[in-house]
């Protein structure tokens, strides 16, 4: 398995992504994301969505979180839980754009391991001015990216 | 601020929090659930929300999480972020069970802080045999608070 | 007990503090903080006594972390397990200075539940510039506290 | 890099680790692990070092952490915080036995990141009966592996 970098089609289909995405990543369960019950905690995944979505966003040059980047915010997330993740586990996170207006997003994440899905994250991004004193339309690039890369649509 | 004990609807109005709930639990921020964008990192919230949960349930005597307790999981949660939370904050968690099933139910938290609502968990709860090998009806004692402590409804 | 502000002497040895101190605060284990051998994990301890440190340093009007207060880094730690913490109990972590250079100091934290001392965690602390960009001599303010209240002796 | 398995020398030297190891583990710093201040916070060391002893116990396969396994706590830990380590950076831990005892051992391990040393920690673990009722010699294959991989030496 290729671990933080993104994942090919094919890569992905060989760790077991039933629904490959342009942008995947794998990683690996860490003792210190299992809890008392003995699998992988609720909040581990949020971590785990995040990680995704920021690798997503620089992987694509969008932002590097700088103090002159959007300042990018979630505001609204379903999460599903499909299936317990044990340790040590490798999984992958997909994540692709799905649905964009003027200043938001929607970032939809599935989590595969072991050839099943798992999980499912959608969070809807906010884009701010980088001093977060208003909404920011999104820039060209982000656009680009979400209709071109990921085939979403606008929606108003 | 009295914390980590339910509060009285007296305590929670002088809180400032303007939605009063059978159960409600105050805290603080701690600076490790800063990010690098200067507030609270969206993970922390999943642990708030839990540590309310946990708390709610063992409050209500209805788990001690322990062996031949139900295994509660969460199977699906629907989070808002409706404004930040800085380092230091007091604030004030919620938690109610709007509805529920014969095997599931559902726990509505809101977090309060500074007199606004900064945020919102609704978390579809299932209730497993301890040993996880099969769904549980939920026993009659967490059908009780759920009725007669929380008003919620049974739903089919 | 009294969480998140710092208890008077009195009510730390009505807490079961052995070795009570200028600055102790009180908090409760949290769900998350319990791995999958059913105790606080050891990072969780970590955590704890940052936020002790930070709440000390805030409590004594040393600094609150903004972009021109010195920039205060951890250099190295001394942690000791010294007895299991378990889910949902109160603990009090003492905070102390015990020694200082011109531009570094000792942080030394006791850690009490149910009586027992369960942990201990002495930091070494050094003030940077703001900007980071050298060692910084630490202001009369940290001294006098050091000093007046904790009773530490300046090292060379 | 190849991130989560135990790296060769060869590897290590590669990726700029100075002092190679038997054990070494690559991996790549989480949006979430940074703190406040801009640089991996403190209590996301313990998980990493955590993580790293947790996988070299495992290559060993000396442990898997099951119930019947013998139950091992640290039980005194050092840590030094010798360089910031920013978002997104590789780094590698190494992992190795440098002493032990009849029923305690000391893991070292050292962070490398962008050819530099950032960190090291020394850990010193307790083996216990997995019930945690007493401490337990250690094992022949934990003393093997001790002296023939590691090279570490009996201390009485």
């Amino acid at each position: 398995m290729r671990y933080h970098d993104c994942l090919t089609a094919d890569e992905q289909t060989a760790a077991g992504v039933g629904n490959t995405a342009p942008f995947a990543l794998a990683d690996r369960v860490r003792f210190n994301e299992i809890d008392k019950l003995g699998h992988v905690n609720n909040a581990a995944y949020m971590v785990w969505y995040e990680t995704a979505r920021v690798r997503y966003l620089g992987h694509h040059g969008l932002t590097g979180f700088g103090t002159t980047d959007p300042r990018l915010m979630i505001f609204r997330g379903e999460i599903d839980f499909l299936g317990e993740v044990f340790a040590e586990e490798d999984y992958v996170i997909t994540c692709r754009c799905v649905a964009f207006r003027s200043t938001s997003f929607t970032l939809e994440n599935e989590l595969w391991a072991g050839g099943r899905l798992r999980g499912r994250f959608r969070g809807i991004m906010v884009a701010m001015q980088p001093d977060g004193s208003a909404k920011m339309p999104l820039p060209q690039s982000f656009i680009d990216v979400f209709e071109q890369v990921d085939g979403a649509t606008r929606t108003t």
